[in-house]
């Protein structure tokens, strides 16, 4: 992963053939380096077809999912084996190069109550074997921190570093998100500081999920503090403007936080790409 | 409303007697002009002696509160309204000025769709005889917009204007909070401007609920478009440290977000005088 | 003026008939409502010729300028009422709306101590008749602070308001630069707050006078402010990336602070724009 | 050089030995690891007072200085030498760890157009002995970039990286600025990016040489990322509020910045220190 890309839920959610075709189109007019393929039910995906889109346009392309609830890592760890086990597999027929996202739990999971040993325990059990089956297939695997109400086990970039240092696993990367990072870090850049070991993707989502360079996120202190830990790693554009109800009430989309997805992609986007230039990132 | 104040959260959530001593007696040794006073069971407590403590240290008060489910506007207008007046009693009964929060709904409700004209409509219902039952006592009344996951209705500075349009009402004012500005607002000062007619009252808090000073929040842009205002209001200093549970799923604290109270108030307390200063604001 | 203009510096310094035909021309393809021409030597200028081309295309102008050392107001006000009054002549027959800029002294005067009151007085002798002209003539008359290396008297809005008051003319405007504010202000907010009952024009330069939105001025905070206190004037872009030696010294461009002026038109542009819109100020 | 530090142009610009008491005194009042003196006439000062006085009281310096205009380095590199060679055995003598500032040329020093190659052959000519020289008798010096109007040979970062290159030593080290940078970068961030390989000490000053955390300095940006790249240097707060006529032209300060000295010390300092724990830098 590496590169500027952008994730496809500018144009999909639904990754069927037809969302999947819409994407990729989409995707090329504005000459990204890869897209992120949202994997909700990775069960219904054709992976093949996925895999010839992407050959044929010589895209490259990352899968990232969260857990559904009977699956919570933090709760039932061999469901999530399972389910991760069934969605790196689909990652891998696809063609893309890593799985990542909330793999450790569910958008939305919240237990009213502070994190438990318990359950970060859970977790690392279900991340352990699933980080070992993706360096067995050729993937890359990773976590995402989420805010406060997303997910109440891991929400910093100290707590996704503590959680690879738990697993033991040396294949595990940390995904981070600004937006995410605008509710949870002591100022973005901690945020980057604290994931830098493990820190190999990271989405570009603005404050309120809309249009990049519209909100309150500190572009500026965090294109220079990727720049100073020398990132190498994917630099993914993200914003979320209609969502299906399946992550709606996890992702709590409620009005649309940007005019159209033309907006995003013209006026998002080279702020985004010019403010990584400005740091010399890309 | 006017001046320097703070959410007494920094020394209790429970305002029993023993809260509010503890409450009280801390916040004096800050030289602070008010407190807000968590109403998180209005029914439980002794008005009178809150009025005496505050009366004998000179402070004023504005007291706040979320619904409880049973009492969410959106769902249960007519138990929002009995809700309301025992709490707008009590607050009068406290000798604080001013009822305000999530007087709307619930801190945590949240249907997963987008909002309908029904809730808007019930919720309209509920907050007209309240404001008018307030202005008849001599309270002012206030409905503070939070961050899409806390609630689903009133998000941002915009839509709590329109709701008071919907109203009709002239005694509404809008209660503003940076932390969820710094969630939903495109430019925390866009939120300022959208509530400026309506605008008395505003929670100082950073983006983590931390240490004001350490977080992502645009401090600059805050004063400086409340100074250009004209704002005359009160300026709340609020950090959620330790939350008891029947608020902590709807906030969603799971980790202290600072070290300590003392942290809170030596670092973060000057951090907002001073800017406050610095714009001419106090 | 209002509306959203660009300083033609971009184009030309030199506002021979070639320079301004190319300086028109330049502005044209970018939309602008209206130009802002360098008057370095009133004299020279064939005020027909200007007239004439903006009328044929439309555009609206202004004009600006610093005086030369033999006519520093400081020192010469009488020398300084007959320069000015020849400048808003041109400015008028051009068929500009305003004259602005360091209209009270030079671009790199400096005593090397601080301003004394004798300096204001010359400088206020020299503006009174000057805006009483200007008023005459039909045309608005601006200052403009200027940072402490680049004039030693009036480097901060509330400098230059407090001129206005010394002047007691009611016609004179602020002409705000935030390449100025960025250095002298205590958060730039406070400058627009300082000047803002006579504030008509401001330049939009970034820190370094390269590509706006690639320095470190708080564009956030600034179209904030503006938009908060009502902002009707003009937004002139600046970008001084290539300087004539008779300015060099003053305004210190030792190296292209920009890779082109492409780079600032395709790049800067939209990135003031679209903050512009993001605070509805356009 | 490393820890958290005070220019004491606080107390004194002239380094007798009264200045030298005053400000000793004035530094230990808040614990600070150590003192920059500076070295305006490095004749005149005593160093064994100034040394006695540092050992006294267990406290680390640096000097530094601008050299005067007949011994700039770009035009007479011999007189550069000799004048450097006595301000190193003065620094020696004194006890300090370091001699750094304007060591290539004048604060004020600008010929009105572009630096030559021939000006920085002159200053690398001088330099590098004196780089030799400061080696040789234990004493590590650097250079610092200064904004456009002090000097227009080495304003950025990459600059004095450039320079230290010419020269070829491998004992210069780079001083960086914030209030310069807020002036000469593209973000402050690449000031330091630029810097890093030669970085070991920074000034943090505010945008109008007044009170740190009241101005338009990215204070996060600028720790986030000497914090990435694992700076380990000096931090010294500096601010000029009242300057001798000496310097005066050059720095360009003709009204407080501040409202006093205390003002900069209880609200500047807590301010800075506070931001470089959040960063984990002290």
């Amino acid at each position: 992963m590496e590169g500027f890309g952008v994730h496809t839920s500018m144009w999909t959610m639904n990754w069927d053939r037809e969302g999947a075709e819409r994407a990729v189109a989409g995707a090329l007019e504005y000459g990204v380096d890869f897209i992120e393929i949202p994997m909700l039910r990775p069960h219904e995906i054709d992976p093949d077809h996925t895999r010839a889109l992407l050959e044929k346009h010589k895209l490259r392309a990352i899968c990232s999912l969260g857990l559904p609830q009977e699956c919570w890592a933090s709760v039932h760890p061999e469901k999530a084996i399972d389910y991760l086990r069934l969605a790196l597999d689909k990652t891998k027929a696809c063609g893309a190069e890593a799985l990542s996202g909330v793999t450790f739990g569910g958008i939305g999971e919240r237990t009213g109550v502070s994190p438990t040993e318990a359950e970060y325990d859970n977790i690392a059990k279900a991340l352990a074997p699933s980080a070992a089956y993706a360096k067995k297939i050729g993937l890359l695997f990773g976590i995402e921190p989420v805010n406060r109400y997303e997910n109440h086990l891991i929400n910093t970039g100290w707590q996704a570093r503590d959680m690879i240092h738990r697993v033991g696993a040396d294949n595990i990367f940390i995904h981070l998100d600004t937006y995410h990072m605008n509710i949870e870090e002591k100022g973005a850049g901690n945020g980057i500081l604290d994931a830098r070991d493990f820190l190999k993707y990271i989405h570009l989502s603005e404050s309120d999920r809309g249009t990049p360079g519209e909100g309150t996120c500190d572009w500026d202190e965090i294109f220079s503090t990727l720049a100073a830990i020398g990132y190498k790693g994917g630099l993914a554009m993200e914003s979320f403007i209609n969502m299906p109800p399946e992550v709606g009430f996890g992702l709590a989309v409620w009005r649309p936080v940007a005019e159209s997805h033309d907006e995003v992609m013209s006026k998002g986007l080279p702020f985004l790409r010019n403010k990584a230039k400005q740091y010399r990132l890309i």
